[in-house]
């Protein structure tokens, strides 16, 4: 039903293309390059059915645009390339940056569809893999990006009828085999999928156009008004969003109470009751007393002997070398991700790992601010490139949660951008893990005053001055802020797929014998639920 | 993981507690009578561990509040008058009004947690029950509501602990049965459900209050002081919406180009781009030439002569009548909805519908302008309050549809509500079929100058003068906006589980026909599905 308006048999004379086409053209080369500079990238997704123009499409962007500022993909069977990592990385890999048209063709859609309507998949099932194509476009267009899917459609009998004339003509006939006809046997239930499809995944942010697909005047002027239309809404949309971001700042001035954000507002994340003593609304009296919070129930005073520590790490560096053996064997892949306050250790800790490991097998990534080019992308998306092979260790020296801790602090991401970033953070994570992958995620707690002895310490000795930067004297300042913001972080970032280790790093020893030993328990476990856990143990007797 | 932070000991010493209560109880007191007037209903959801507090908290609002504004629902097995209706229809019926207080006991979390908990659904089903609760949460929120949700924990020892103290209490023992303890070992699997029903049902506009349970004035004081904060941040965010909706408009004033929203803008439902022509951005010189549409491609000569029509209307009358005696034995339940152009015959082709029917066994409902209890709930309220029971037949004469026709044409609905109706009727009417409903959506056509010959019958004719009112002219002069908005409305929620019939009604006789058909076939294919076709034919022969 949802397709009766694309079979009504619209059409454009040549005599009406013609006279259009000269001026549209102009209109979209005007417009591309006002897009270069708006500072979003624009994702046009095309599907529908086979023979509806969605190749045709592509290529008519291409040839009426400036193809230097446009990316088009089409996705096949997966690479080898990309069967070792979570399904999304392959379309992470390839967004189009600001200023850029990424044309998707096979896109996420193409094998839920299809799997639908070959009756592989469950109406459950289909839902599930919708929600996460959701999850997906909410993320992007969140982050600014204009995007528009197209579908292209036949009847069943335009179908029959584009199939048979390809067929017969001699110069197009190889493009028809047995599995063209068998799919158009199923056009039934895949149209099915498709509304099914296009009903859940249409949005306000990811509208679907549904395009008659029969006249190739008409389908082709219909795309490209609708992509020039829809851009020249939203340039204009967000810099109407700017105009009322000042008018907000400006009205805020004028009021005498101010109410502060906090955390229930926007949060993607389950809002934790604890806060409320703390940040209150500036108009209300009875304030909670002050409750525990996850960092301050931590045993700050555990240490490990020098003679412990040695005979645990030793046993335990062999062991772990072991297991990532096995684990590359195997295909897991393994991130390990750490974050802490400055001076409590992670570099070492790091390298307690790494030096049980084979050179090869591993990178350690340190995240410092991002280049210009991951700068015009969505945050995390220079975490996906990163995305290690199958086999493969990433250790991250500070992660993702930047976003929710500096970014957060220092004003670098707005309020609605860090509070929308624990649910997007938790749904990246949860695709990792999914995927096979072994995730560790350490965050190393050591006391203001711990840290003070440490920064002295970098001061006094003089090959340590190097570690001590002003700018962790300014963090030092900011202390409360970011342990209010670590306290949320790891409430609302600790899944059961995905925990938080928390580290109590005052020793330094104790903390590098905990997360060694952590990681061998995250390694065993997942080679147990592979069965391979059991016979590796025999072996070693 | 994500319960730690509840399972840190919190609580609120006998000392602090009466200090801060007294004060507590004024403001909460205060805000009331402030929610009273600011236009919104506040849904309070209580779930989590049994044991930690739930009832009490709800006692406790009741107590400290106005009752007389707050109602408490607490939901058990559905009765029988609810089972015979879609799942969400009690909780729509229960929907506080505008200003009041609504507490949930057992609500919509209930089941999708406790089935998966005890393995009777996957996670795939858990998530797609989880989807309709975050639609229905959507929409209310989009309302306007203010939605929190509470889940006050216990860890796995406290609750034992606290089931172990009631039992040996002999004022207390009867509380605790076996199924207590049962559902005790199955603690674990209900936290994981509990775990990812909070992760995907987390959101802004509703978000989750994880609250320690253990000691009950620090979980006291939690869960009123989170409420009062988000009311008043709630009330704040509204007046500042207000305020800056003021704003955009003297933007909008200032500008010289003015960029006209378009369905593609925020709509749930596909785009479909058959409007681009008609609907430009004022910026642009190419426009598609027009296309037909759905109203313009029937064929609105079709006619039945005299002699047909009484015969087709007798034997389908005699049918119709049949198979209503068959649906209700079955407990079918058959829901009707007619819209169409002022004098499209309407009213006519009811009775002819409702004359074949034993009165009692259905009713017609005419929708006109909401009453002031309408108007104070969200616009589908009242329509789930008027679904009949199991086996009985509701003919809407106008609909749910006025609020993306009068109400948009008229402005009664701003454009962001008008069109995120699609999605919204959308999902209602997917609800009602999937409930076992049978579904007749009639849009009945007549061209311009056939209305106009109709109006000017009824002018001329005594007895009918009072069906024609300067309100149908007005309409009729905004012929051109409501066509617009009558292809926009087929084309956005003509879906496969609940297509529109549009019915030529030119020619009166030929209209009545087609309808009285068309409900006959959706009977017997609902009949059919059941297996109670076929026999009902031979018991014909």
């Amino acid at each position: 039903m949802m397709f009766r308006t694309a079979e009504l048999g619209r059409k454009v004379s040549k005599e009406e293309f013609d006279q259009l086409a000269p001026a549209l053209r102009i209109e979209l080369v005007d417009l591309q390059q006002k897009l270069r500079t708006a500072g979003f990238p624009v994702l046009l997704v095309f599907a529908g059915v086979d023979g509806a123009g969605k190749g045709e499409s592509v290529n008519l962007i291409n040839e009426w645009m400036d193809p230097r500022w446009i990316e088009t993909h089409a996705y096949g069977d997966s690479t080898d390339e990309e069967r070792q990592r979570p399904e999304y990385w392959r379309y992470w890999r390839d967004l189009p940056a600001n200023g850029k048209i990424g044309c998707v063709l096979r896109s996420w859609y193409s094998a839920p569809v299809l799997d639908h309507a070959q009756g592989r998949i469950s109406d459950a099932e289909l839902d599930e893999r919708l929600a996460r194509i959701n999850t997906h476009e909410k993320m992007l267009a969140d982050d600014g990006a204009l995007i528009l899917k197209f579908w292209m459609h036949l009847s069943k009998d335009e179908q029959r009828k584009r199939l048979k004339k390809l067929e017969k003509d001699p110069n197009e006939s190889w493009r028809i085999s047995k599995t063209d006809w068998a799919n158009w046997e199923r056009y039934d239930q895949f149209i099915a999928a498709a509304e099914r499809t296009i009903r859940v995944t249409s949005a306000g942010h990811a509208p679907w156009s549904i395009v008659e697909g029969t006249d190739p005047r008409y389908r082709s002027l219909s795309v490209l008004t609708t992509i020039r239309d829809a851009a020249l809404r939203h340039m204009e949309a967000i810099a109407m969003k700017k105009r009322l971001a000042a008018a907000l700042r400006e009205e805020e001035k004028k009021k005498v109470t101010t109410i502060q954000p906090t955390l229930t507002d926007t949060a993607d994340g389950p809002h934790v009751v604890a806060d409320i003593g703390r940040q209150g609304t500036g108009m209300v009296s009875v304030r909670l007393p002050h409750q525990p919070t996850v960092l301050e129930a931590l045993d700050m005073k555990q240490t490990l002997t020098k003679k412990d520590y040695n005979s645990r790490l030793a046993i335990a560096r062999a062991r772990l070398h072991h297991l990532f053996r096995q684990a590359k064997a195997a295909g897991i892949s393994t991130t390990l991700m750490f974050e802490g306050w400055d001076a409590a250790g992670k570099g070492g800790t790091i390298r307690r790992i790494t030096s049980s490991m084979d050179s090869g097998d591993f990178k350690v990534i340190p995240i410092a601010a991002p280049t210009d080019e991951e700068k015009a992308h969505h945050y995390l998306w220079r975490f996906w490139r990163h995305l290690g092979r199958a086999g493969h260790a990433t250790i991250y020296d500070r992660s993702w949660y930047g976003r929710v801790l500096v970014e957060r602090i220092e004003g670098f991401a707005t309020t609605e951008e860090w509070m929308r970033a624990y649910g997007e953070i938790n749904d990246f994570e949860e695709q990792l893990v999914d995927s096979g992958m072994v995730l560790g995620k350490f965050w190393l707690h050591i006391t203001k005053e711990e840290q003070l002895t440490r920064f002295k310490d970098r001061q006094s000795i003089p090959w340590k001055q190097w570690k001590l930067t002003d700018e962790d004297w300014r963090n030092r300042d900011k202390w409360d802020d970011y342990e209010s913001a670590v306290n949320d972080m790891i409430e609302r970032t600790s899944t059961r797929k995905a925990p938080w280790t928390l580290i109590e790093a005052n020793d330094k020893q104790f903390a590098r014998v905990k997360v060694v030993e952590t990681v061998i328990k995250k390694l065993e476990e997942a080679l147990e639920r592979r069965g391979l856990l059991v016979s590796e143990k025999k072996k070693d007797k």
